[in-house]
């Protein structure tokens, strides 16, 4: 038999040392057919591919056919959607692993958005107390945000990921030509945290993107490869110096108080997450500028980046009282005053207590009610 | 108000380091009434003790009473068998949690045996990716086994413990004056380890063992402090020195081959996990010195060792081939041998590639047809 082997496309490394472990994501186009090759070193005594019905109707017959020469390969399709990730969807993927007969040297594979690595990945955590598992993001977002850091998890009634692991993955593949397929929404809802990444960490990034964005649109390879890794890079770096959120982590929930915020109002589903902190990016870069941090040039660049990014700049007509009400739910209200994530300059963030008044300020200015 | 002091009882610590973490298995009689003071140092926001109905019965008020000063404390009474040992029991607890309001620094605390301590400390491992626990054993078995190792986990109805996380407790409070109430059958069961424990690692503690058998039985607070505190001793050793399980730890399983094949044979339920064990160990004497490296001697103290705790030397009955295809399904059969863990002498064990002839004979001796 002759085995066909795929030529090496341009692979970009990015190493990530978290919990005592250090994994690679491989970031480049047409990695999915090398999936095989790159797992081999793992050893797997079988291997188990998690998916959903999207995603297996164009990529699973290409991972198990990589796999096949490596382990028995089986896979199992989840319905995954956000409302369904719950601690049912991740017993189903730990009874596929039981009837794949997988013991503790066995891989799960997950192929997939946030959503599949989020319930796989936490199958994976606690199917006999953690077998090693490879990620194979298929959104821009899963590849640019779920890579890195090592959270699992299902949603219960009470919260969205209140029931998780911290798991890091023996590898990631960020296989870029596989956003091809993925529709624009979401590759704007993934370029909300490839421009927020360059405005918390590096200005030089930030207007790499901005000039990058037309092409980044259009899912150029070219273009993708350099912005996944650094992106990957950047977070890496955050979570690496504070693991369990104690401190600098928490800058990378930039623009999030806010977008969770519009999340929950216009209820789950009606905007992409990545709308929502796009938005939330915006509100946050406005209660910078309102706190003398940056000036209103700033401001208009960094709306002018979301914009391109065809994500929502503005979304108004949210009640003022209800949104804080909400954020105060996400966030500890210390006397009068919120903590958010603000902006001391493009490329920098931190942490500050924002006076009431000020938020209600950006709230208005914001088209809030 | 005045607050009534609690004396305090000869207590004896053992650090335990494992996954990087320190924490420390308190040891001693009346340690209950000092839950509060000796947690208060981890400034929990809030407690939620579970436990089960017997153990409630006897001893959740004087828990929440100890703890009520240090934070809001709520408490689940989860009905805990090892038939109700599932994923569906750990997410009652999980439930318990969000009725309780716990957040990331709340603190469970585990009120029972080994059954609530791995359903609880598995909740605690996957409530908001992992919330502090702290153990307090009331059984002699979950003192001395469970109170090292930070294994936790569920049923499934493919295996047992199928379904877990490691997850090490903040601190463990074993009070030997719980097992005032404990039946003299679990206490025996418990004992099974404490035989094992000197068997594998340490002769001197192996003879004091048996001096203080009678002692023991009748749950002497001065006989049980300094063995279960030796018992945790020796574990973490042995687990500290090999956290996951590639090589030293399995020295732990001495006697569990033969087991966990006689509980799998008899039906759950019908021998504690403790008097198969003890049985076990004779199988495994006996095992050992068919392969020269104990004497008929070692092999006679041992088994009296055993039926002095009053578990069982022999269970006769069981049919050998349904034995040995029982253990072929735990253990990995290299050509013809299976491994097994065996005493190179008293208070020292090896693994070892034990054949066919040699198994079946220590079967014939123990009984089996």
């Amino acid at each position: 038999m002759t085995v066909m082997k795929t030529p090496l496309p341009a692979v970009v490394d990015v190493p990530v040392a978290l919990a005592g472990r250090q994994y690679v994501i491989h970031v480049g186009p047409g990695l999915l057919d090398q999936l095989g090759e790159r797992v081999a070193a793992l050893r797997p005594t079988s291997i188990v591919v998690v998916t959903d019905p999207t995603v297996a109707a164009l990529y699973l017959e290409r991972a198990v056919r990589s796999l096949q020469p490596v382990a028995r390969t089986e896979h199992f399709v989840l319905p995954a959607s956000e409302a369904a990730k719950d601690l049912a969807a991740a017993a189903k993927v730990v009874d596929a692993l039981v009837a794949a007969r997988a013991d503790r040297r066995s891989l799960l594979v997950a192929l997939g958005g946030g959503v599949v690595g989020d319930i796989a990945g936490f199958a994976a955590a606690i199917f006999m107390r953690g077998i090693r598992f490879v990620q194979v993001p298929t959104t821009l977002l899963a590849q640019v945000d779920s890579s890195v850091g090592g959270k699992t998890g299902v949603n219960h009634a009470a919260g969205k990921n209140l029931i998780g692991a911290f798991h890091q993955p023996g590898m990631v593949l960020a296989d870029t030509s596989l956003l091809h397929s993925l529709p624009a929404r979401e590759v704007s809802a993934g370029l909300a945290e490839v421009v927020k990444h360059g405005l918390l960490a590096d200005a030089d990034y930030f207007a790499q993107v901005e000039g990058l964005m037309p092409r980044l649109l259009e899912c150029d390879d070219a273009a993708l490869g350099p912005v996944v890794a650094r992106s990957c890079a950047i977070k890496a770096g955050v979570v690496g110096r504070d693991e369990r959120e104690s401190g600098e982590r928490a800058l990378l929930n930039l623009g999030h108080t806010f977008g969770h915020a519009i999340e929950a109002m216009s209820g789950y589903g009606r905007w992409l997450h990545g709308e929502a902190v796009g938005c939330g990016l915006c509100l946050a870069a406005d209660l910078s500028r309102r706190m003398d941090l940056i000036d209103s040039g700033d401001l208009q660049r960094i709306e002018h980046a979301v914009a391109s990014a065809r994500l929502p700049v503005r979304i108004p007509g949210f009640e003022r009282g209800r949104a804080i009400e909400q954020m105060r739910g996400d966030k500890k209200s210390e006397g009068g005053r919120m903590r958010f994530i603000v902006l001391e300059r493009i490329g920098r963030a931190a942490q500050r207590l924002v006076p009431d008044a000020v938020l209600d300020a950006t709230l208005v200015a914001g088209g809030y009610v």
